[in-house]
């Protein structure tokens, strides 16, 4: 089950990650149920909650997860939320207690935790990690905190180098959000942020916003272990929903 | 409300391209509530029952309708299913029968249908209409059909073309399912294969596969309207739900 719309189409990559990552035997019917609530009015927008100015995105976000216990009708199911920022503590803590109260049946997996999982299987304890995000994720600061909680050396880009990161997302004209496929400008940056921190000792690099990836693919650059958070929680899903048909790695 | 699972990446194109065809104002909030239930194993496979060897695929599809109903409280919603061969009348006729009686909410808006609305803004009524699509979208007559019905003379490749056709879709190594983004050899196929249909005399192509759209981008080729019924359905279902959030077509 996703708990989606935050953005829109974050929820779309998580779906589409979490069938490309389930073993089918190529018939439509080999692939796993799937429920995919897209219900971002009902969510207000996580960066102002935590910095004081808006409504609550966990209440909103546990309201959609009621609905989607209603449409289980007591099966269970294991669910996750594509977006950085709402993992924020101050967030999902609350969340995750409503959704235990409310939403019984599905069982929460924390992509947060689940990116910090993959970070252990993949680099030595105490490694630098880079981490690219918007400048609202950033600003969240939830992956500093799980890096130096999980044992890690967070570094982040410069503040120029981040208007140019947040460039690459949002600009109206060569950003990622706004062409079909990533444009050269918005690769050659996302690549160029990535072998900077790669340069400054990171062992990886966080890809923390679900457009970097469509920009910069493959499992490593620069000599450092690219990491999605978002291909980390959909791998989670899978195995939880269904260990036998996860798709190796690779 | 999407009935997806058939096949699964279908429904993820369909929730995509809603997504895309909805005017925002940049943030997530301003997006529509998208319900999405991609349950594959329980819609048996849609051209084996046509062909009288399988389960019943409406019964299953309007088992998932009955659980999104559930979920919407009474609420009402529009619902699609990204399927071409599911909207054989011999399959969709008993669906839409058993959602009105099942899951009334739900009003259901007909891909196939929404197809020849496009048609008809777009070509001269009689005009002759290319199909590409799969060797089981093609064996299950169902654009053969409603082309038929809504005036117009379809065309379809010919045998050893269509054999073409279906390797550019689902050849294990160049194929569009197999590879990330379309292969140079799939793109040529499918942009000669549509260019034939318009030489025979095609005002417009339907692009009746999902994966065809990615191989051939853009509204026309070689003078021919290419139409794409995905799209024609997500746009119908912001149409729907939404009338004046839906993007101007351009």
């Amino acid at each position: 089950m996703i708990g989606g719309g935050v953005g829109p189409m974050a929820g779309v990559a998580l779906h589409a990650k979490v069938i490309e990552q389930t073993l089918g035997d190529g018939t439509d019917q080999s692939h796993l149920c799937v429920h995919h609530y897209s219900c971002p009015a009902l969510v207000p927008d996580r960066t102002a909650y935590l910095l004081g100015g808006g409504g609550d995105p966990a209440e909103g976000m546990a309201g959609v997860f009621e609905a989607a216990a209603r449409a289980l009708s007591g099966r269970p199911a294991v669910g996750g939320v594509p977006c950085n920022t709402f993992h924020a503590p101050a967030i999902y803590d609350r969340f995750a207690a409503m959704v235990a109260e409310r939403a019984r049946p599905i069982r929460l997996v924390n992509m947060l935790s689940e990116t910090a999982a993959f970070l252990g299987a993949s680099v030595a304890p105490g490694s630098t990690i880079g981490v690219l995000s918007t400048t609202g994720t950033r600003k969240s600061g939830v992956y500093g905190e799980l890096l130096s909680r999980s044992g890690y050396v967070p570094l982040l880009v410069s503040e120029e180098e981040q208007a140019l990161v947040h460039a690459a997302i949002y600009d109206a004209s060569w950003g990622i959000k706004a062409t079909s496929s990533p444009s050269d400008r918005a690769r050659e940056v996302v690549a160029d942020m990535a072998g900077r921190l790669a340069g400054r000792g990171a062992a990886a690099v966080i890809l923390a916003c679900t457009e970097l990836p469509l920009a910069l693919g493959g499992t490593s650059h620069a000599g450092a272990v690219l990491v999605d958070p978002v291909l980390a929680l959909a791998r989670a899903l899978v195995r939880e929903a269904a260990p036998d048909r996860l798709r190796p790695l690779g």
